[in-house]
């Protein structure tokens, strides 16, 4: 008996990430680590968790029963209303509940990619984007923000590759892993070109929330609703999460997009999980009912805090020659090292002899560039331990320039 | 701008389900409605429930935070304890958790099929799985457990189709829609047959905890762990849930297989939705441990009493040429109606003139045959609504053949 693998084509572009299994040996109490990008729970509501838990199950015959794939009726309708807040007319009909963002990627990757069809990306881009669209055999073109290639080179490209351009995608505010945020002028313009393309544009929202400071921009799903009147003329498919707000292991966020497109999602889930589960998505309602606009400064104020003091902490502690962004949200800073040092390179060394860690970039690129680049998150850590973790950061790096 | 509909290819195949359209409408009321096919939520753990969340929430950090791909390692090790009680010695790692067994098909799917791909499934078969494998553009064929076909004809059907038998697919105890069970004879040969195959075998357990009467035959990855020695040599890939035994709301299952199929399980995982919800998984764990070998029992005795009263029901209501199952276990009694009555026509009138809905048995066959069939469910309405709801099925039923 063989026992052949005879799993389908796609498999072969399942690997794991040798960062992510790296990462698992870090849990160590003496390391800081800078690479997690989750939220602190000493910030998540628990006790007010507790609480709509509490009378969700006892209170509601239907917390524990099987429900409908579009998701809980009130919380669409909380999220029609916030997604109204947030420049984007909907109604509940325009809402579908998915397990966390991330299924709403892997959902709309199943629904747009068949195999060889191009998704564009920005390089860097969300690694969980690049798994998500992986699974369905995509093709991937840089996105290019800055104007330097356009519609035309992207759909002769998909062509040549025997697809076509299906989507964009970005997260255009404080994106995972640059933390930069993408102004009104390039929002706008990418409408433009995805109109161009006849292609979606899925906005991932995911810290959409977290901003500290400098001027709110529209969602670029609000922006395309003023140029175009109306939700169900808009090509952008708006991915939100409550893991950055409220609690990421209850697995609620939602995608807002026109109504053809949520059809087609609730037939996937039906067929993919059957629905979300009912409890948490309850309780995610009663909680972001009762005080999400009161919690959101909270945890603005802070992370602002830690961001201001990995800031500071870099421009103290750098070698010449690393530059960093300055994001007004979100949970990282992006630094670009000097050339020829490597982000890997530098991790196992900073891991083994100044007990700190990181993300190092090149998985973060579609094409496996960027092995210069890093990617820091200062949103667990409190501000002593960033300081300290900068500074060993600095050694690591001397070291390891000082070597090469 | 045209909003033109650039789907992936699979996309075409998504349709909603006329029948579940049409028990949208069923929810009024004076119908009574053998339909679902859903737990009885007054048989829900609820305190027990509401008693694990509130200590998980309030007591463990983890318990809001995003957790491992693999699942929570106290539930994986409770359930590889409770599969080596079934007959299918395992550790954790050959446990992965889902949210609901639904998404262990899903992702099976994903696994497995490339377009053209075959699944062999029992006509009629669980229409999630239909779902399921039909996202990945699968092609189907019949699984005929009573030996009228075999390895070779299903290795040479799938190959004039362009594909390869990726694996046979069945709930093997008191399947959804049929209630019937596969003994250990045709158990035996089923594995005899995909050992010819060199293909996969995915056991649904869904229902396997609800047995009510007759002599418990031992899950088919356990008949193969015998003869073979050992879980890492086997093919089975046995998909359980918790959605009948302690809440579906909660959408917990998992799969048992050797761990080269778990692996890449996590990894798809990683790229679908990262983890299913963390304080899901703990109080299910909890609730479990604490009262899972004494709550099946309290399950077993009302649906028995359910079914009993649905067997009794149909002889004396039914009419003449009219066939149904005799389930040992589960929530499912189908039937064979006679000849030229098709299931649809039966249930339009059924609701319209008699206030009593079931499924139509069409949808299970992925052939599109069987419209003579339908299924009851006996798992939701108490003894009394069953007498009644029988004897207007029977009237239902005899004016249809009346006018035929």
């Amino acid at each position: 008996m063989s026992l052949k693998e005879n799993f389908a084509r796609r498999a072969e572009r399942m690997r794991a990430s040798e960062i992510r299994e790296l990462l698992k040996l870090l849990d160590q109490p003496d390391i800081i680590s800078f690479a997690g990008g989750i939220p602190d729970p000493a910030l998540f509501p628990t006790d007010a968790f507790a609480a709509a838990m509490s009378n969700a199950v006892s209170g509601d015959a239907g917390a524990l029963q099987y429900s409908s794939s579009e998701g809980y009726a009130p919380l669409r309708e909380w999220l029609a209303q916030h997604m109204t807040e947030l420049g984007v007319p909907a109604d509940a009909d325009n809402i579908f509940i998915t397990s966390g963002s991330q299924q709403a990627l892997d959902y709309l990757g199943k629904l747009y990619l068949s195999a060889q069809d191009t998704a564009l990306v920005t390089w860097p881009t969300y690694l969980g984007a690049l798994g998500a669209f992986n699974a369905y055999e995509a093709r991937f073109d840089q996105l290019n923000l800055t104007g330097n290639r356009g519609a035309d080179d992207y759909v002769a490209g998909a062509e040549a590759a025997g697809g076509a351009v299906k989507f964009a995608y970005l997260s255009a505010d404080f994106s995972n892993p640059t933390g930069e945020t993408v102004d009104r002028e390039g929002r706008l313009k990418l409408i433009e070109e995805c109109d161009q393309m006849d292609c979606a544009l899925i906005e991932d929202g995911a810290y959409q929330a977290l901003r500290y400071d400098g001027e709110a921009v529209p969602p670029i799903q609000a922006l395309e609703v003023a140029q175009k009147g109306n939700l169900e003329e808009c090509r952008t498919i708006y991915c939100g999460s409550f893991s950055k707000t409220l609690s990421p292991g209850l697995r609620v966020g939602w995608v807002c997009a026109r109504r053809d497109v949520i059809q087609k999602l609730v037939l996937i889930k039906q067929a993919g999980d059957l629905h979300s589960a009912t409890l948490n998505q309850m309780a995610v309602y009663q909680v972001a009912e009762n005080l999400f606009e009161r919690h959101i400064p909270k945890l603005q104020k802070t992370y602002a805090a830690r961001r201001d003091a990995m800031l500071a902490a870099l421009a103290r502690d750098m070698p010449a020659g690393v530059e960093w962004t300055r994001p007004e949200g979100g949970m990282f800073v992006w630094l670009t090292l000097p050339k020829g040092l490597d982000g890997k390179d530098l991790l196992a060394h900073a891991v083994e002899a100044h007990r700190v860690a990181f993300v190092p970039g090149g998985a973060f690129f579609a094409d496996g560039s960027g092995s210069n680049t890093i990617r820091l998150s200062f949103s667990l850590p409190p501000e002593d331990v960033i300081n300290e973790g900068v500074a060993r950061l600095g050694a690591a790096m001397r070291d390891c320039i000082g070597r090469s």
